[in-house]
């Protein structure tokens, strides 16, 4: 199947600086083959899509979720991380049956599509479901089964074999192994969890230094930092995705120079929860690899990737009082390249280059909040939210076209959800 | 004309805790007449709208805007405040021609409208061009002459004018006197403001304290913090609208205690300038109204109020570490009822009740992004924006209805902004 894209502004986030050139792509099955001024119209396609007035860029990649947490959005919200999370989570987690946790992720899923996202990296519990949400709304995502110190065994055995079925070239779905946190994951669960990483040769998500009180009680537990903790267990030996990163030390930063992968910062969750501010100046500056995500939607109340944009933007500058802190396009490589590098799949997506995978999202530019269009990049970042994305393509094929998922049912999905929060919330 | 809305849920901002209740809702002219549980569907109206589905929630008040400002959507963005403005905005300003403010401030009118905002409160120069916008679009809006120490006579004149032609019961438009701001403005002309702002019986919109070099500024120059300064100048004898507010001290509060009016908190401004935080826990616990505002487009990249709301619910929970610090419900009073008590319309605007301007918004909630629908109020500030705002009614009149704006070209609108951004920039 041949597509080609016409009349395109395309953004392709190759490079340091923003370059937006009108090009035309054309699409080999999953595969972008050629991005070009004035591609021959005549060539012979199974599709051709109009994107006039449109600027393509790659699809946003949220690099931290819990897909199935879409119940809890606005339940008992305005607390702090652990006490939201004993009081009021916990005990409904203990109840979600495994068709909440498909009609959750399903949820979630469509959302993050409908605002032009087109990877995600999910952990959680019963992700059998999750895969199954997945996989029939068409996201590509890396996935993991959240392993705390209890049910380690059916966990290990479930990731082994989903990685074994999923880890292969090509699949849109990956493996990988997940500890849920220092703090709630004892030293042998997390060299398990590390062993099974190297055994599978895929890479280890973790939450990690997320709020002071979870940092002090590594310190009183261990005598150390969590991430030095983390460096002693060897988790750093694996690609890596740090979820939340704020509480890291100069020390902290000279190892996590290393790791391959890198950190998730999700500042929405981070404000909601008062959990702080991940200095991603710094830590981008040390060379880390910093990709933005929006945590489960329990914490965060949205999916929409452009307002993590916006709030990422904004916290370095109002936290150094220095607004040329950090610009327009260096998050937009937080939300693209720089969170493919922190999934390890920056050969495959992320930017618009030829030989990567067709992973791009249509962004209707002619409306008021966006004009004039001075600096396409700053409007991008500043102006426009997740409603903008006209269209989104994902693995060559379009997902959602003029704001209408294709051959999805929306209001079957919010039916769905609506009943489970009525009975469990 | 008589309008009878039906089927709405109505969140009518009154009293101290949200109130959604499905409820038909009777207009009589501009006003709104009933608002009751089945209200009898065969009384004789002119216009019946059914709001199936839909929020109904008193009009946004953007309680500080420089609305010609659009043109500088991007431009030069993420400079501090004094810079930005020194160096990119003030040598732009000065080429305005007055079919250009036109122009500019119709953009910044749609783009309120269109994100649910029914009033603003602007200050700038050139502003019968803005008067004229205003009146196109059927916003409505406190208007004032930016004043400063050059050219005060023919500012003080323009203003006498209109508001004698415009401060008269039932007029939509309202005109306030403004001194820019106390570093740009010596005392003599502050005093001349404050003098024609009690001649008129009308406030004074200024900025406050809006940096730390400003406030290190007036410090030097006059001895004493900017509250301190405006308030032997007598200032606070009129009502204000006091632009910011960041850098003040326990001694200010004291004297903003006993304000009449109060204070336009604008978060993403002040984030993206790099100004500071405004503490409006503590200001509205001393019993000072504070409203919420954009902003000029320059500053700000967006209009839209439903970002100002997360931003303002973001900042006090990562500032205070304090999740808990103020809640969706009081967010949306900021933006709404506070901010009329800000402009001294609280009994005219601000919240549904008979007998109030019938100026509010319809919020559709059947989408994935606002599902499950737990907390209402949590929804419209955490998870909706501007995209989600359906119907616009302004003064009994829809202005907007299933998103499309009536009877205004918004592509004419688009045209003539690039041309003068293409001319100028």
């Amino acid at each position: 199947m041949k597509t080609l894209v016409t009349n395109a502004f395309v953004l392709d986030m190759v490079g340091d600086t923003a370059n937006i050139e009108k090009k035309d792509i054309l699409i080999n099955n999953n595969i972008i083959e050629k991005i070009e001024n004035n591609i021959d119209k005549n060539i012979e396609v199974d599709e051709k899509i109009n994107a006039k007035n449109m600027l393509v860029m790659p699809g946003l990649i949220n690099t931290h979720t819990h897909l199935a947490m879409s119940i809890f959005r606005g339940y008992k919200t305005d607390k702090k991380l652990m006490d939201w999370l004993e009081k009021a989570i916990y005990p409904v987690e203990d109840k979600l049956e495994p068709e909440d946790i498909y009609w959750n992720s399903y949820l979630s899923c469509l959302e993050m599509i409908k605002s032009g996202t087109t990877t995600c990296n999910d952990m959680y519990f019963g992700m059998n479901k999750t895969v199954e949400a997945i996989e029939n709304t068409g996201l590509r995502a890396v996935v993991a089964w959240c392993i705390k110190d209890d049910s380690i065994k059916d966990k290990i055995e479930k990731t082994r074999e989903y990685a074994e079925k999923y880890n292969k070239k090509d699949s849109k779905i990956k493996i990988y192994v997940s500890a849920d946190a220092p703090h709630t994951c004892n030293p042998e669960t997390i060299t398990k969890c590390v062993d099974l990483a190297k055994q599978l040769n895929t890479g280890l998500h973790i939450h990690l230094a997320e709020t002071s009180a979870q940092e002090k009680k590594i310190k009183t537990r261990y005598g150390k930092r969590s991430t030095e903790y983390l460096n002693e267990l060897k988790v750093f030996d694996v690609p890596v995705v740090l979820a939340h990163g704020i509480y890291v030390s100069d020390s902290d930063i000279e190892i996590l120079k290393n790791i391959r992968g890198g950190i998730s910062h999700n500042p929405v969750s981070n404000c909601k929860l008062s959990s702080g501010i991940c200095n991603v100046v710094k830590l981008r500056k040390n060379g880390i690899n910093i990709g933005l995500g929006t945590d489960g939607i329990g914490s965060t109340s949205t999916m929409d990737m452009f307002e993590e944009m916006k709030t990422a933007a904004y916290l370095p500058k109002i936290n150094s009082i220095e607004s040329s802190s950090i610009s327009p396009y260096d998050i937009l490589k937080m939300a693209t390249i720089d969170g493919a590098k922190v999934l390890g799949m920056e050969n495959e997506i992320g930017s618009l280059e030829p030989g990567k995978k067709a992973d791009m999202i249509f962004i209707k530019t002619e409306k008021l909040h966006l004009c004039p269009d001075t600096d396409i990049c700053s409007n991008i970042v500043y102006s426009a939210n997740g409603a903008d994305v006209d269209s989104v393509m994902i693995d060559g094929k379009l997902i959602m076209q003029n704001r209408k998922m294709i051959n999805i049912n929306e209001k079957e999905v919010m039916r769905q959800v609506k009943k489970i929060a009525k009975r469990l919330l």
